[in-house]
């Protein structure tokens, strides 16, 4: 909550909001040219970089009531550098463009970038580059960089009928946790609450799944349904998990589930923006951890699309969440 | 204007509104896997990359009633491969985080890829990635990612006593087509409302000038006395420009600024979003078309600041925009 007078990004210049957010921010292992000139450099060793964009907009993907700076700020960089994991990178660097609203606390805008460097800081990410403008609600858009290491990118589409499937990660937590804050229950389990603020991503997983051989990889951000079939839809396979791959998770949340009048297997199976990693191993590979075996890769059926079962059965609860449905 | 019928943004899922966009953006000479993925794979031949993001949000930088969806595409683009640009850069590839009210035609969102597309397309710049989320007003972040083929980056601090200033580029155009605009007179010079709606940049000088032996670049975004402001501020330099560099852009303007009652001066060297390069270059230097010199670097005085002057005095027009005040 903004105190009296405490002073709104309104009220302080571009260069001064600058000012005061980029000594915030963690320099990084590859970077050569920080910012504060129209474009920073960053060192690509093997002649390459994936990329990839996210943003979250307040409102839609949190609350300020709910979210401190800090939470969207860990959330923001979360959710970019698990995209970049997902293709067996390690991240390398930021940039951040924010939409801020006149009344927004200088405060607020300060702890989003100490949540970015919370998640950039340890993994030697630096945020190099951004943009302020104003805009009636909060918006941060970030854009991650990532360096391959020499290995060819684990895309979407490789897996492979007889290969297995794997999980790094949590599963049903921010789902669990936003329907505690949905329900003014937030007090009933901090941690579930806390996996949803700022959820965390098993990042250095994804070289590690990549290094193992893995044949196919996707951030799960949309749920554990969706982003299972967006990897089979891209591969042309079928894939199928197993019921009782997911017995702990339920029981994990099982408690606040009957409080809820809840489906624990709905969060599970179906809730978003987990960050954990599915990516999937030839059988003969060792499954490297974090990555558990959660079910396997079989051939589509000639004449249908390919699609996710759950122990060989169509799942019966919600596949996830579209950004514009609903 | 949206038609019945027409569909809508929140009438049509995330997939279905990419499916429509990404045939219409170019895939981009770099591109060695494009969008479709967690993330894209861009090549980086001298194992480096430059990286900037600019944002425009609708209500702050254009509106939808001034500017139809292929200006806003065409203007994002333009901003972010300048910033490419005045590092000497090449750029090879944009990402395009995209916040999109539920009520915006499907076909604005389309003209926005197609104004991507003009600018980046000539260029072989790949689009090779996004994101969307729904959001209250249409807000635009681009991150623009470039190639410095070996040299180099042109940073703002490079500028010496002796060196020459050029700039490429127009000045003052964009200023006063909004002014137009704004008078509701925007018949009354076509060349100067386009200039507002879709400014060009000389994106190919920026690497013309980084092989030139240019010692110092920025994009003028701001106006040309706050950016060459920012460039003898990180020089430690004083920038004296020629006050009769200026005449032809005066007469350019001077009609258009007669009738709104405004100094074509002010719109000249305070006006912003012209996009053109402002660069230093060594007096022995052959100073490359399309850049035409316009002033030269003094050293900053040993009790000042660095500041630019105009003609040896101080200018009397405001010094340009800034983003939250005001």
């Amino acid at each position: 909550m903004a105190t009296v007078g405490e002073p709104l990004v309104r009220e302080v210049s571009e260069d001064a909001l600058l000012a005061r957010i980029v000594p915030l921010l963690p320099p990084g292992r590859a970077t050569l040219l920080p910012s504060g000139d129209d474009a920073a450099v960053v060192a690509a060793a093997d002649g390459r970089f994936v990329v990839t964009t996210d943003v979250l907009v307040e409102g839609r993907h949190f609350r300020r009531a709910w979210s401190t700076g800090r939470d969207v700020g860990r959330r923001a960089a979360v959710q970019n550098l698990a995209d970049v994991a997902a293709m067996g990178a390690v991240p390398t660097a930021l940039v951040v463009a924010l939409g801020l609203p006149g009344d927004l606390p200088v405060a607020w805008l300060e702890d989003l970038a100490r949540g970015l460097a919370d998640e950039c800081g340890p993994l030697g990410v630096g945020v190099v580059g951004g943009d302020l403008s104003g805009g009636s609600e909060v918006t941060v858009a970030v854009t991650a960089l990532g360096d391959l290491e020499g290995r060819a990118p684990v895309t979407r589409s490789g897996a492979r009928p007889g290969d297995v499937v794997a999980h790094a990660g949590v599963r049903g937590r921010s789902a669990a946790g936003f329907a505690l804050l949905a329900a003014d229950l937030e007090t009933l389990d901090d941690e579930l609450v806390a996996a949803y603020r700022h959820p965390t991503s098993p990042v250095a997983a994804g070289p590690v799944a990549a290094r193992a051989g893995a044949t196919a990889m996707i951030d799960v951000s949309d749920g554990l349904l969706r982003d299972a079939g967006r990897l089979a839809a891209a591969s042309h396979v079928l894939i199928d998990l197993d019921a009782d791959a997911f017995a702990a998770d339920r029981g994990r949340l099982a408690a606040v589930a009957e409080v809820l009048g809840e489906d624990p297997t709905a969060w599970v199976l179906g809730g978003g923006e987990d960050h954990g990693l599915l990516a999937t191993f030839p059988a003969s590979a060792l499954v490297p951890g974090p990555f558990v075996v959660v079910g396997r890769v079989l051939a589509a059926p000639a004449d249908g699309a390919p699609e996710v079962l759950v122990g060989g059965a169509r799942p019966s609860v919600p596949a996830g969440w579209d950004h514009f449905a609903g």
